[in-house]
């Protein structure tokens, strides 16, 4: 992902990223986010930063990272992390009860990971991410390239309609070296069954599904104004 | 895993191995083990197919892989597999409940991928193998490098007592380019819910409990007999 591609301001996900930089205290560890809308935050927690603020923080990706060290925000190894306080990220949708699917962008398993390990998860979006039920967004499955046929076997009798993710003629690899397959249901009823269906399968790391991970989701408008919804 | 370092022929796990050659049928598609007791099984299939058994297979390493096909047992790809009606393979705890731990050898993911994509799974091991409560054996956590400080930090707040598996002075690498973190709980009480809570981590790829995934074990002994549990 190549954030020189965000030039032109997008009013709704800056409002919802400046939102959420609000929560952000001196002396807090941060995780930082991919993707369109986690640029916004970390832009302005850079500010921040050259404006006084003292934290520390660890990024989503590689993009991030550079991107946040360019801003000025310390960046720690893993080995030094007490605590992440907040995890600001965004989403490829999310609905009123803080369920989300992430991953578009291939991060999913490191999102996920370092949402885990927060204390509190605030989740930036526009209102276009906003849904009444997920799964209009192909889920991201990630799985071990061993095999991938059993597990895409397996993907197909939980009805994903799973695609293994190309990128040119080649499958895309995620950064820890396995593979995407999108999943396309159009409509999930029950995500937190599915999301442990999913990951019972031994060929899937893990999902796109965050379930009960989020704490706040900021949705910013067009016209700059945001809306909260608390867990 | 060297197979050449099994030169003293050990009975318990020959007969076992044996004993569960005789489930094989010809026109079956079989899944092969990795390990000291798998050899033997192995070995025992390669026999059966230069007496004219017609079978085909898939390996759960490339130490079984390149020995079966040394032993003249036809290997193909998984994209050829339709189904794998037996899958033969070794443990290194088995309760009554036919629960495993499997991975001492590092092969865990692999083995569970092809275990769980099989019609029936054998589990063969000596007397040795088998406890009244698994948890002596340390238990194998496949875990992803990234942020590895953030995921023990998980599995200790599951008592898990981790220790990342080393190689020489390095972390031992698995075939999926993952860390294995052995898990020191002595006692497992109850295999099902830490099998749950273990793959509920983000960074937890899979872990080494076999839950509900045998059908047969045999048990082979050095008298030269040996016992079938079935589920």
């Amino acid at each position: 992902m190549a954030y020189i591609c965000y030039m032109q301001i997008n009013i709704a996900k800056k409002v919802a990223a400046e939102q959420a930089a609000t929560y952000i205290k001196s002396g807090m560890t941060l995780g930082l986010g991919t993707g369109s809308t986690a640029y916004y935050a970390i832009m302005r927690i850079g500010e921040m930063v050259r404006e006084g603020l003292s934290v520390k923080a660890v990024a989503t990706s590689e993009e991030s990272e550079e991107l946040a060290r360019a801003q000025g925000i310390p960046i720690i190894p893993f080995s030094e992390v007490d605590r992440i306080h907040i995890d600001i990220d965004g989403a490829d949708e999310a609905n009123a009860a803080l369920q989300l699917i992430k991953g578009g962008g291939g991060a999913l398993l490191r999102e996920k990971i370092i949402a885990a390990a927060s204390d509190q998860m605030i989740v930036i979006a526009d209102e276009s991410k906003v849904v009444a039920q997920l799964g209009k967004f192909p889920l991201p499955v990630e799985i071990i390239p061993f095999a991938y046929e059993l597990t895409l076997r397996r993907l197909h009798q939980l009805h994903a309609a799973p695609a293994l993710r190309k990128k040119g003629d080649q499958y895309f690899v995620t950064d820890n070296g396995n593979y995407i397959a999108d999943c396309h249901y159009e409509r999930i009823a029950d995500p937190e069954t599915l999301h442990a269906q999913l990951n019972d399968i031994p060929g899937v790391v893990e999902n796109g599904l965050f379930i009960g991970m989020a704490h706040l989701l900021i949705i910013g408008k067009e016209d700059g104004t945001t809306r909260e919804i608390r867990r």
